[in-house]
């Protein structure tokens, strides 16, 4: 970057008439269904009957992106825009249609007056294009409709992007939200050398829907004391008039873009060892800027009235429609675009080129640059397996170790993000390789601790959700891990980005990126120790609810089988990947081979613990989830022993989805399939890590459906421990041999003695467990015994 | 409050002491098993075989809370405690023992060394209390479990108490979350006049699990000009040699109280104009402080390694075993403790009396100050229904009404929460009896905002949520609007919120206090506008997975029966209570009283939409919702006239729970009523608001089941008209009698032709609104014609 030369009248005018012309045509895309270039007087039937678009936001939108493209011509930054607020959908359009991307993507929308009618009539329109900045929008990576995670999202952009610069339009209403607040602090997490920067500009606008913005009604000495708190150097400029405003602007940029190449030089020459203050802006504009100042004698333009659309009556009131002819003609299109309706080359020359182009970035398109993974055999992390249930492994340890290896071997395009946790989850091994990313002041007695890790912590599920979705949408890859019960609190988060994945996976221009990883550990079963808010095992009930070609959800029983689910998902595209995994020492049952396959085929048999010859059992014990699964063989086990003759068919479930119907999920079993495996006419008795409820939505169209009991976390427990709480939740081994007995007929006299028994297991394992503090031995010292 | 008189060394001295009591019975807590009182020498045998607990937050909550006992006194001040830090539950345990408010709640743990055994033995302990600050907890309203919460809640608790000062200690892992962040600016949005005061304590102890906590790393400049940023007047202290931060915490608590004291003279005689700039303390001490300074080598006070328990191999390592004694006797407890184990009277003589202790407040168990409602007849607002279908209402605002009414009737408790939505989900009559709360800066072109409203509105569903608790479990009522897509933000609180009902409703000492009353409006099936990112109706399945007895979903299909239901949650107590409902205009079906009726029932048939006469019909008509009723209404309309002979049962359901089996919810239809509703052998197809699959789960038991067929969200949408949404779902009344038609044999020889017509009608109207960008007449004036 170099310093740019000063600025002329000319090329301030040359901004303004850029400014203008995007401001004409979101104007055009919220309201005309015709006479996009005004070539004759604008009449009723030329607007829209449904007024759907957000005008509030979109002037001062326009504004930066007309003076951002100033610098990415005169620096030859490589830049990518992120609108935070979340109805700036004409604005991001319309630029992208001025730099001529949009017709690229969009033959269908050329860069004419055809185009330009097309362009207004599919806005906010059936069949057309959502109001909001949207995955269908070129140049976009952060969908402009729940508001929190825009500075998530550039900073997620610019980790391992060192020379790319984010800019982020933080909106006023969005930064009253908490993932918003959160998000400033991720300057302690930029590494200036191996990073990019993020300009994040504040535009205070002043209003939301309805209600004056937080912090555009505090004193400008707090809001800055504020945002030098966050670690910013912030430049202000408050403004309306147009020439003065567009001087500021072009200073306000100068001065931050040679502040941020003088920290990254000093930072990549070594002459900087404190934590950079970045610069960041401070745009204070009026609400709904050069649109209508009053309205039926009510003002507009600076207060929340200009939120959605100023003028609603266009269609009925003539004083409106001429208002809004009036306004359209203020931006003097007939300067602007050439009589094919294209923009005048003075303008077109205002865009940068090619995929300098905001709109064409691909950073924003991040699967063009996408790298596949450096992936070691997952195989050589495994555990020797000679007998079933004979030894234990913390699944997550044995992770820990090929996570180890996958960070070593993509130093820059994999990282690995979690609250804090990534030690307590048993991953701790990838700190052999790597740190945890830390910026701040640094300790002699810190471990681990740097600025340039692949590991980020923070305690903030947020912000780890909202950076690992900036880093996937650039083209990396990554996982994020947290504690199961925690990652409800981005279950919003999740929802947005299922959105997103959807409408991208139709977008034939949209390149496929890396699939979003979860490994949810510490799980429901095993928080014992931390008690009833850490246990929730809900996050799985939230992910069936979105489409279904985007999800899948795993639940390894054991080290090998979750390696195996690792790199398989990992290698994927496209997907959201929700892996339940254990971090507590617990049985090994398959050798890697068997486990490859067992993950291949996402459910099985297991014959080993099967006692039905491979015939017709007289009764199924499916399982899903480490201790489940491990509760089901003791069972099985357990019946074994009291009812010799009995045939028990084992059943276990790695990939969820093959339960669901064909037509439901690509992943699921036909019902011949489904029937061969869980029977037509016997008991199925299912012990499942979530709520039960959700294997009954997964299977109520399959014969067997009613035949299918199932038995999971029925929302009770507290502090304890490991088998008190599957007793809690009648899953236990004992309350699993009931169930059999309860629904196989004539298993013959000894029935009332068994269940008599288990009864009394129970009440002697939880009078051990008040007494002790822990588990019986039995318990705790269980190993499969065939 | 006046200004306490000069502390002596002797104040100092008993302040220590007392410190030094709760560290005591903190780490014996965490440790002990027996020998409470260290009468013999400590042996392993006496130490608890799982160590389960976090020593390093629990220091410094003790700290602060010897120091508010201490104003408390000097000034008879009305104070609670909210404990940030998610582990503290040592010292929250430890406090209320030593004040004795723990042995009158729990007199089986009296105020002796076989109370103090019992204390020691229970925690973290099977069958006894959490490790976190938990509803078991005395003089809490803030579970300690997941994190971020804490500053909304003492800003809810003080709203409307003007005389209350919650003390609030902020952990500097928890001043990470997004929640928390947000959580700051409540400062615009108390007035000092009708509320009380918040005194936030930012306990910097450095670390979190594993990592240092980010405020703890920025310079003191740095954080001090954050926090002014939020509007505070911060008050830092730093240290480790208590004597010194003994006199320095005195210090600061005097100034902050005074400057409170100040502050609420000022605003409460008129002399205060600007909003103040609240006091708060910044205190920072060592992580795990007094606690052993190295293990094994290793520095654990003052680091990471103290977050849980410091010494790990008690019982198997005799130098632990060894460091733990001369840890627990360095506190000196023979001192502290009589001969019986009962704190010495100076100790005692150190905590408030009565209801001014804080783990005794009656504030903490807010159902002991709870007012009913002062509730206008619902039935005033009303909307009169001659006949069913002839008239609209936008429902909403039918409610916004009644809801003046409420606010006008109950001025000091019942709050109004929103994120910025309450007009736009038409509530907006309400500001006709009252202002949006706002502090900050006030503009003469500003309607409705003053510092005195109750509606409050924050561009941060986890504020809104949070402030609600922290009113509600203060003994207050209120209701938090927002858009239904956007309401996942704050799964996660209410997934912990249901858990805290969950305990406290099994706990006699804690009151009930007012149900959490969500109204959802701005749903998926009219969010056409908004788009596909505003469609969600999820959250009722994340609701369905909490604890039957506490949860309650409704879907009034009118505007009488939303007045009914409303009025019903106002009502209830320790519920929370979802309801969903339009603010579009939609058609009125039932007369007042009806709806009253049918709300009663929960679930009822539509005689006089049916045409079964009463009698067997050939297939079931459900729905839940209002535009799923208004589809099915005009499915049956359709069906009537190509079917004159089918005999159509219409059943409309508002509450949802009645689908599930009486063994499920107490709200349960039994066997015999569900058939007698639905039929045990007749198609059902069941036109749902939500997801399809709730319907599935909650039904699953019945035994028509086979038959149930429902319609509903599949996560499908864009952009578009109302009626375009339920086409893209197959929810449409066209796709609906496709449903009866492939489900009710020998409809006879129109089969063919009425299934052409109504895949002719879905293209005729997809095609009119491609065209027009509006609904065809035919759906948008479509009424029940009979």
């Amino acid at each position: 970057m170099t310093r740019a030369r000063a600025l002329t009248d000319r090329d301030l005018d040359l901004i303004d008439a850029y400014w203008r012309a995007a401001n004409y045509l979101s104007v055009g895309q919220i309201y005309l269904l015709d006479n996009p270039l005004l070539r004759e007087p604008l009449r009723a039937e030329h607007v829209k009957p449904r007024l759907l678009g957000h005008w509030g936001t979109t002037p001062g939108l326009n504004f930066c992106y007309a003076h951002l493209n100033r610098v990415i011509k005169a620096r030859d930054l490589n830049m990518i825009y992120i609108m935070g607020p979340g109805h700036g959908g004409p604005a991001a359009v319309a630029n992208a249609w001025l730099e001529g991307a949009y017709s690229e993507v969009y033959p269908h929308v050329p860069q004419d007056a055809a185009g330009m009618a097309r362009l207004f009539r599919q806005f906010s329109f059936p069949g057309g294009v959502p109001s909001h900045v949207a995955p269908e929008t070129p140049g976009s990576i952060h969908e402009g409709g729940e508001l929190g995670y825009a500075l998530a999202h550039a900073y997620g952009a610019a980790f391992d992007n060192p020379d790319l610069v984010v800019a982020c339009i933080v909106g006023d209403g969005e930064a009253e939200t908490g993932p918003l607040a959160a998000g400033w602090h991720s300057t302690k997490f930029l590494d200036p050398v191996r990073d990019g920067a993020v300009l994040p500009i504040l535009h205070l606008n002043g209003y939301k829907i309805a209600n004056p913005a937080v912090l555009a009604r505090i004193p400008d000495e707090e809001l800055l004391s504020l945002l030098r708190g966050y670690g910013h150097r912030p430049i202000m400029l408050s403004g309306d008039e147009p020439a003065d405003m567009h001087r500021a602007m072009a200073a306000a940029l100068d001065e931050a873009l040679d502040e941020i190449a003088r920290i990254q030089a000093a930072a990549r020459s070594g002459a900087l060892t404190e934590r950079p203050r970045w610069p960041m802006i401070v745009l204070r504009t009026p609400k709904g800027w050069t649109g209508p100042k009053e309205v039926d004698g009510l003002p507009v333009e600076g207060t929340w009235r200009s939120h959605q659309v100023p003028l609603a009556g266009v269609r009925d009131d003539p004083e409106h429609l001429a208002m809004l002819e009036a306004w359209l003609r203020s931006y003097r299109p007939e300067e602007l675009f050439d009589a094919d309706g294209r923009p005048v080359p003075a303008l077109r020359g205002c865009a940068p080129a090619g995929e300098r182009r905001m709109s064409a970035n691909p950073h924003a398109n991040g699967g063009l640059l996408l790298r596949p993974l450096n992936l070691p055999d997952f195989r050589a992390f495994g555990v020797a397996v000679d007998k079933p249930g004979q030894t234990s492994t913390e699944p997550t340890r044995a992770l820990g170790a090929y996570l180890r290896e996958v960070v070593a071997a993509n130093p820059d395009n994999f990282r690995i993000m979690g609250p804090d946790e990534t030690a307590s989850n048993r991953l701790g091994a990838v700190f052999e390789a790597t740190d945890r990313v830390f910026t701040g002041e640094r300790y002699g007695t810190d471990e681990h601790l740097g600025p340039r890790g692949r590991v980020m912590e923070v305690l903030s599920e947020h912000l780890c959700q909202g950076w690992l979705e900036g880093y996937l949408l650039t083209g990396r890859h990554g996982l994020f891990n947290s504690y199961e019960a925690f990652v409800h609190i981005v279950d919003s988060m999740f929802n947005q980005y299922a959105k997103w994945l959807k409408v991208t996976r139709r977008l034939p221009w949209r390149r496929p990126v890396a699939s979003f990883n979860y490994l949810l550990s510490s799980h429901v079963w095993r928080q014992d120790h931390n008690g009833f808010t850490h246990q929730d095992p809900g996050f799985l009930d939230v992910v069936m609810n979105k489409k279904p070609e985007i999800i899948r959800v795993y639940l390894p029983p054991d080290a090998n089988t979750l390696l195996s689910v690792a790199d398989h998902c990992l290698r994927s595209q496209d997907l959201v990947n929700v892996i339940v995994a254990g971090k507590q020492p617990s049985p090994n049952w398959l050798p890697m081979d068997d486990a490859v396959l067992h993950c291949a085929r996402g459910i099985g048999i297991w014959e080993w613990a099967s006692t039905d010859g491979g015939g017709d059992p007289d009764v199924v014990l499916a399982c899903a989830g480490d201790v489940p699964t491990l509760e089901t063989l003791a069972a099985v086990d357990l019946l074994r022993r009291f009812f010799p003759e009995l045939r028990v068919r084992v059943i276990n479930v790695v990939d969820l989805m093959r339960l669901q119907p064909p037509s439901e999920h690509p992943h699921g079993l036909s019902d011949a399939e489904f029937d061969a495996l869980f029977t037509v006419d016997k008991p199925i008795i299912f012990a499942f890590h979530g709520y039960p409820y959700l294997i009954h939505r997964l299977a109520y169209r399959r014969a067997g459906h009613p035949n299918l009991h199932v038995r999971g976390y029925k929302e009770e427990g507290t502090t304890t421990t490991p088998f008190d709480m599957v007793m809690l939740n009648d899953l236990d081994r004992y309350h699993l041999v009931m169930d059999v007995i309860d629904r196989v007929p004539s298993l013959g006299g000894r029935v009332a003695h068994v269940r008599q028994r288990m009864t009394d297991q129970r009440r002697v394992m939880r009078a051990y467990t008040r007494e002790h503090g822990e588990d019986a031995p039995e318990i705790r010292d269980w190993t499969w015994p065939y």
